[in-house]
């Protein structure tokens, strides 16, 4: 992780503006003789696209990634062929007239102010970098490393709390995410929650959320110790989600609670040999190394920061003000931060894979 | 972060097993000219270091830290030249005996078998490589960065939760941390806490605990878009630590149940001209990068693995078994673990610094 | 160094085949405030261009470089924002007819062979990944590291050796190199070797050179021990343009011939009170330390591997076959290098700059 | 290559002055499961330390490693773990008495002026970290890159130029290296090139020195585009060691004199459907990857900058002064910088081996 780059072997560089003329990515370390094709790519970007309900912002954008490199067709449709994937989606919707004010005020819970701070200039255009318009790439990325990883692991999130709501733990369904517009993790809650979220929406609010992570089918041995732990490379890969404010591995602060007794994923003997555990509080890593079990983890999101009501704030020229942001926002920014916890986790994943077999074979 | 290194300019290479003959590790990137001698480091390594009190592991060890190569007395006392900075910790009580049965038997909750099923070869003697004794070292770098950051920036963490037992935020007192064998940041909970943890010790059990952790004097600016964020940093670092299951910026998981309006930062302007935040949801971090604000982390340990009733398990030899860990440990391990986290902290902190120096000047 | 990437502060990740849609890189990690448009890069990429004379590849590109991230223009013209710049340059003139053959014939000289072991799969036309097309976005790049540096350090390179052709040492004018097609530091040289060339050129032959480089006005202290010395980066760095096939640091080879008295660098004391080298066979450079002196280093590129006259070679369906590469060749791929060394050159002096100022402030 | 480590997935990070209490190194990726004691380490050590003969410095230096961490001897002898190995070296004579002087005057081609220059501060004691002693743990972690590389891949340097002694190309046999006392390639040449040497030595003087590298059992296929190319990789880390100042790749600076048709290297089938190279001017990597064909370079060193005349240089209190380099110097560095070279080399080619397993499988 190193500014806007993140992976050790499978590495993605992203670029890009919210509204520039476009952002984009560059993969690379990918193995080469993956089948690859924009349209691997677009289904997951359509799942994380604006526009699809209204409980995501209004932008239009169609999010059409493009492949620049890192790809021939030699007779047998592209595949990889080991070089850099440049990957570019362009801003269709940049209306950057919506943004004049902020250009000179802070908007609360916004990098603006940081960002300012920071470099002494900002492209304050939707947030410029910091929009979660960059996520895009991500996905797409993601995309790809699910190629690499390969159909035997597969990864899933979804929304198990919004706000105060929780989900009841037995009723997680992770196959139900992207059913419903609010990518929750049970059909049961959805009525529940619209009428929640639409109050939310009406009022110009917005809200919190916490989103679950599943990734099944990693076998044993990947990540390593100390500093290149999976669990640790995982935390780092959420947390640098827009709005990401927590990570848990596991059981997480619940194990905070437990006793040895409990916490202890006790191991039997399976058919194959191999260890079966009769749970799995250590989110399928111990000592920051695969275990063969589910990995899971679970991720706070804070509520967007862009609302209706006016709040106290300052400017850059140092005068005090109110600030109401307009523009099209997301009520939760979690709903669509799914695809993106799960692109992340992919990217973290198949990295792992190549790292892995970079040293043991 | 990359296996046994972790930091960008100030980076921190780690080496050594639970009972070779010694740990250590090589501190690269630290700016010359500033003080340093082993009395520098022994101060925060005699926080972590075992036998204190009855709530540690009784396992003795000095933890005498020497400094191999990268400073040089030119008559005003020794000083960094700049050059790489070797620090070893032999290792003086490693009573191999006591560890004979879980070379065979994987012990639950432990990386015994992850290590196992990864490299086909383990170093079995105190959990080897993934034994918490690794932490010293961190220690003692994170001592080196604490010099590297100067006296403004204050780090500080304690424990702010023992299990099921909470302390009210507002009894919150980072100062009385070191003043109490619990490591407790409130005098109040100490006899409680001790009467209980007591009890998890004397039942040959354990128990989690939560560490909260505090940078104050971080000057606005540190950090970096997008996957060099302050806050992604921190929480792969502290993350990386043994034990550690979630890590929280700010609010945390407390902020998915915040309004938009409820979890904004707002801000007034100070005398100096500077933002003043009305609130610290955001855990002192923005987009990536330092408010200015004090960076506030919570940081969730699993109850220590080794417990002395027995747990179902299997042998490397695909044999099921009952196990009893044996030995001395901690029945909390966050304890000894709240130096860890301020010396990551200070790491990540130290790197962050030089990082913006470099880029912004 | 890693894969497509290179820099540790001043990243450049370039991406793109020879026929593909497009060529790119993304800078990050540029310092924020920096006036940028592409008027800055294209005066450079002119220089490198297809097409400017007899002497190099007939294929018309105007290697218009677009700017797509990273700046933003607050009213007083485009500036740096601190955040990735992405650079697009189109493929306009990309005539993959002429490389049919080469898609089943590996070209002697070339990286054909090598890429179909390695990867299994190649993309052909025009060398794909290994053209040397790509250098026009390591221009760009360099263009960009040169803004960074500032008009202080100056970086001019030009060829001192065509083939068998060797200039006298003291004829040498780097500021003669952009006024004659040759890219010869001297104007003297000119018509003989515009004549030897000519004979090259229309015997389908083509031929090696030597560039020299040159950067003036680095202070001392830039570089750092010990593998990431000043000179090590720009040996990877020169070492890693097409063609280049040896490095030297001032003297160089010709420092294997001297003794000790002779290479001694002596010191007077200069009227600022700074050391005065009495002549500088260390190229500038002390244990991997910038001394203040010019940076100075020569390369060796070999001659285009694309000749008209028929090579012995294989098929990678396994077949021998004699092979004549036809399409559009420079005679001597050193010319167009010119600007490519200084371009690597200005890059790694960029990110030294960087890196200093973080240890050292 | 990041200051004081190098290497991508095999990773050494160096440490210790010359008169410190010792010098050391991390090897961090090693595969686990590699046989490894002290004595596999020791033999290549004995090559490079000092003493040997009347050539070489007479400092007494026995150069023992010991291996502190990262094996585990299960009952059939020490495994490397996969986990960070470090090996130290005591300083047994350093005589810091010898070394009075330089602590004020700067020698001239040393690096004694340019760490004043950018630390301020600096260890002069035997030039402190810039010391060729480092150069011993680089020869120890060659040695563990060996094991990795197995035997199959075969590496091997000697001196080919004495100062103004060159030796027939046709007479290189680098298999009577460590025969004589001169590391020449060449048996012949010892009765001439120790008179020389002789003379040099009596003078007080120095000579610079060609070494050529040979690695054969590459496979074809390693290395990688574009910025972590074999030839780019291998340049930086033979120009970080001490008193090198060129590097080149097959052919070299005299590729800048052939044609194309001289310069390919033509192919034919070999019966095991390989190709078979009929020359190999391309020193074994195109493109950056290995052909299959040995990997050759030459290097060339300065003279020792150590030398009994006086030179004319300046203190670091800004004095005009001359100085002669009292104290215990090889008269040609080059001669014990033969193992050094092949040990980097070795480095390269064991990071590449893992480096193109983790992308190619």
């Amino acid at each position: 992780m190193s500014h806007n780059t993140f992976g050790h072997l499978f590495r993605v560089t992203t670029w890009g503006e919210s509204h520039g003329p476009a952002i984009g990515c560059v993969v690379d370390g990918c193995p080469p003789g993956i089948p690859l094709t924009e349209a691997d790519l677009q289904p997951w970007l359509d799942r994380r696209k604006p526009g699809g309900s209204r409980f995501v912002t209004q932008r239009k954008e169609s999010d059409t990634a493009r492949i620049l490199s890192g790809t021939y067709d030699d007779g047998a449709g592209p595949v990889t062929t080991g070089t850099p994937i440049s990957i570019l989606i362009e801003n269709e919707d940049a209306r950057s007239k919506d943004y004049g004010e902020i250009a000179r005020a802070f908007r609360p819970g916004h990098a603006d102010v940081t960002y300012q701070a920071k470099y002494g200039v900002r492209d304050p255009r939707g947030g410029g970098r910091s929009s979660a318009r960059e996520t895009a790439v991500r996905v797409a990325a993601g995309a790809i490393a699910r190629k690499v990883l390969g159909e035997t692991v597969r990864i899933r999130a979804g929304v198990v709390q919004l706000g105060p709501h929780r989900m009841a733990p037995e009723t997680v369904d992770l196959d139900a995410v992207y059913d419903n517009p609010l990518f929750a993790a049970s059909a049961d809650v959805v009525p529940q929650w619209e009428a929640y979220l639409d109050e939310v929406r009406k009022a110009g609010s917005s809200i919190g959320a916490v989103v679950a992570l599943e990734a099944t089918g990693v076998p044993a041995g990947w990540g390593a110790p100390l500093y290149g732990k999976l669990d640790a490379e995982l935390a780092a890969a959420l947390m640098s989600i827009n709005a990401v404010k927590g990570v848990e591995i596991g059981a997480g602060f619940a194990a905070a609670e437990l006793s040895g007794e409990d916490n202890a994923d006790e191991m039997r003997l399976g058919e194959d040999g191999q260890p079966v555990f009769l749970s799995n509080h250590a989110g399928g890593v111990l000592g920051g190394i695969s275990t063969g079990q589910p990995v899971t983890a679970r991720v706070a999101f804070k509520p967007t920061s862009s609302i209706l009501t006016p709040r106290r704030t300052i400017t850059r020229d140092g005068e005090e003000t109110d600030l109401r942001t307009r523009g099209r926002h997301d009520p939760c920014v979690a709903l669509r931060g799914v695809p993106v916890v799960e692109a992340m986790a992919a990217c973290v994943l198949a990295d792992a894979m190549l790292r892995h077999r970079a040293q043991v074979g």
